[in-house]
């Protein structure tokens, strides 16, 4: 069942350690499988990814059917509905204005040395997406993924999404059609991973790869990151609400829902000052599971790692979120710009008490590809700058290199690099 | 012998393709030792620390020895030489200076909806940071990565290196002082990183672990990638120099030998449209080398990876080195400027005559931890960024909640998931 702590209980320090050591990210031991695929993949080349494709994904494929024709993408496009249609592109708009604004700054510093220094954003030439398919086949994360590459300025963009059973998904179709998405291949797995990394003819080689998936995809990602450049450790969901007495209580219930039908290893939290919340809270959400359709899941994740925690005190709650540097949190507050002040680590931050986390995973504009499993701590969500590196310059000019050639000379020697110091002393004549 | 190639060559392409495709990073099959190394100072705590410390490092460390104590600190640094002390403080203000200018901007994105979004940036709370001992214990890596800590605002710094034989190297003690570094432990290795990782008591746990080291150390951080932050995954020191007929060829031999004297596999290539030049280079580097006291890496580097490219055209030039994607740089051009437009993939570009790398690795400013192994055309050098993570946040309020809550129900119906449909029609009422 859900925990219920309380933060005056003799033993709350101990139970919420535990509850922020457990990241819910079992070692499903793919490291060994994972690590195969990949080294087939590089030896085999596009045999390997057809055998693997047939065997998991019961589609056959050859190298020219490999890639999901502009056809058969019209095609599909062609059957979302209108109203679909309308939603996904507020959806793409609202994503792509927010990402624009996003786009880092070029910079340079100078002194009264001479020397002139500074740093120069570019974007990746290739990019790849992975797509999760058959339930796990969001549009919105289409648009998540790559509206932040096509606003860097990504070349090319490069989807793979498994097809089970040949089924495209008409809105997935549509996402890549709105955010620009070049080529479509109907590969999924750790051997997509690895065609894209490798670039296994026909699929093009990529500078890095980004997008959710399973636990193969995401050891897959992790093993190839120096190859090429990924986007984050992904584990599985997680939403911290605080609210105070001002609350209602089915809509956090409602909200605390929404994370908890992703996965039955999701975790929902409510910190709240209130008794009288926290079991209406708890009531609600007996009372909404039924009514859903992802009762299954949602269920799940709710008894075994749903949480409401009982605080004598609001000023209690910064170090509990911080400690728990969740991928969402909601502050159903009366005002909640203290706390939000008072917040330093979290993936995404929903002001107010109409801000439904939901409205963030599609529509809002900011990424809904956030760090989870307390990364929160040292990483942030996906953005623009994701896809771009930064190039950093040094001109120094003759002036510049005599105010600084002595001392780069003595810590060179210092260093024991004579021909650090050489490069220095022979221009000095 | 160095590798000789023109571009008019008829094999040109593969050979200079082979050129590229060699990242030197040789699989040292260390993946297995590191494994069991974490995974018994995860189960074993401090004695695993001590016991591999007194294996590999020949120093006996009990938990109450392990830190370097501010006595000693005081007695390592009273033995630097004024002329020493005063280069590495300029070079510490230098450094910080730039990255104080580099710190990230927080920003904010409303439009006519309603919805507000936007995003803040925070340090972590502990990075850790790894110094190689003896001979590649260099103090300026120790500015490049603690300083844009110390810039980001994180609280606390803590230091490993492992000190053979027990001996403290005086300017790395200095260079931790002046960049702030709070707590030093006389630990080194792939246990050193786990101890981090971990927190492994008298260790504080860090959120992040940055700092060059052996290839068990660089593998330690791979596999710990995602329980913290790491700066990246490095590999051997590489220069680019593209050089016309204008630039002194003593110059650019000296510059190509301080990227070769690091490191048997590091890599030195001259770009040039001069055949005259390659010729002169190629005699300056063997009339260079005699005089050095690391002749014997830089000579090994230069026969096994060093090259010298001949083009026809320098508009040949930026193609190449955008697929070379060096970590340095150099442009020696009569005019820097048009070939600086045009290179995109590069860890740092050194413009002009005067600007020999060197400067770059004490006191320019930038920072020296740069990508290797082409990563650049993925990842970017290390910076104040690095050591901070930026949070979103939203903020619909009624009105902007309003705008986009159909919208936000209809793409929740599509992709079945009734909970976030429910949390915004439950708040319509």
């Amino acid at each position: 069942m859900m925990q219920r702590l309380d933060s005056r209980d003799a033993g709350f320090a101990a139970s919420f350690a535990a509850l922020v050591a457990d990241t819910r990210e079992p070692d499903r031991g793919v490291a060994g499988q994972v690590a195969a695929i990949l080294e087939r993949v590089k030896r085999e080349g596009f045999r390997a990814v057809a055998d693997l494709t047939e065997k998991f994904d019961r589609v056959h494929l050859s190298a020219g059917s490999a890639e999901i024709s502009a056809a058969e993408r019209r095609a599909a496009i062609a059957r979302v509905p209108a109203d679909q249609r309308a939603a996904l592109e507020l959806a793409a708009a609202r994503i792509r204005a927010f990402h624009q604004a996003q786009r880092p700054a070029d910079g340079s510093h100078s002194d009264e040395s001479g020397i002139r220094a500074g740093w120069r954003w570019t974007p990746v030439e290739r990019a790849g997406l992975y797509v999760p398919g058959g339930r796990a086949a969001y549009p919105s994360s289409v648009l998540m993924n790559a509206i932040p590459a096509q606003v860097a300025g990504v070349d090319e963009l490069v989807m793979v999404t498994p097809t089970p059973g040949g089924e495209l998904n008409p809105l997935v179709m549509l996402a890549a059609e709105l955010a620009g998405v070049e080529r479509l291949f109907r590969i999924g797995g750790a051997q997509a991973i690895a065609a894209l990394a490798f670039g296994i003819d026909p699929l093009p080689k990529c500078d890095m790869i980004v997008g959710p998936g399973n636990a193969w995809v995401a050891e897959a990602k992790r093993q190839l990151y120096g190859t090429v450049g990924i986007d984050m450790v992904a584990g599985p969901s997680e939403i911290l609400v605080i609210a105070d007495a001002s609350a209602r209580p089915d809509w956090i219930a409602a909200d605390l829902l929404s994370q908890a039908e992703h996965d039955p290893v999701a975790q929902s939290i409510l910190i709240t000052d209130s008794a009288t919340l926290a079991d209406a809270v708890a009531d609600w959400v007996q009372k909404l599971l039924p009514t859903l359709s992802t009762q299954e899941a949602a269920r799940e994740s709710w008894d075994d790692y749903g949480a409401i925690i009982l605080i004598g005190d609001m000023a209690e709650a910064p170090a509990l979120a911080n400690a728990l540097a969740a991928e969402h949190v909601e502050l159903m507050l009366a005002d909640p710009q203290p706390m939000f002040a008072a917040i330093r680590h979290a993936g995404s931050i929903f002001l107010g008490t109409h801000t439904p986390e939901p409205i963030g995973d599609y529509i809002g504009g900011p990424n809904h590809v956030l760090p989870t499993g307390r990364r929160a701590r040292f990483s942030g969500g996906l953005g623009v700058h994701n896809f771009m590196k930064r190039t950093t310059w040094l001109d120094a000019g003759e002036q510049g290199f005599a105010a600084v050639a002595d001392a780069t000379a003595t810590l060179a020697d210092a260093e024991g690099l004579p021909a650090h110091a050489l490069s220095v002393r022979i221009r000095r004549g």
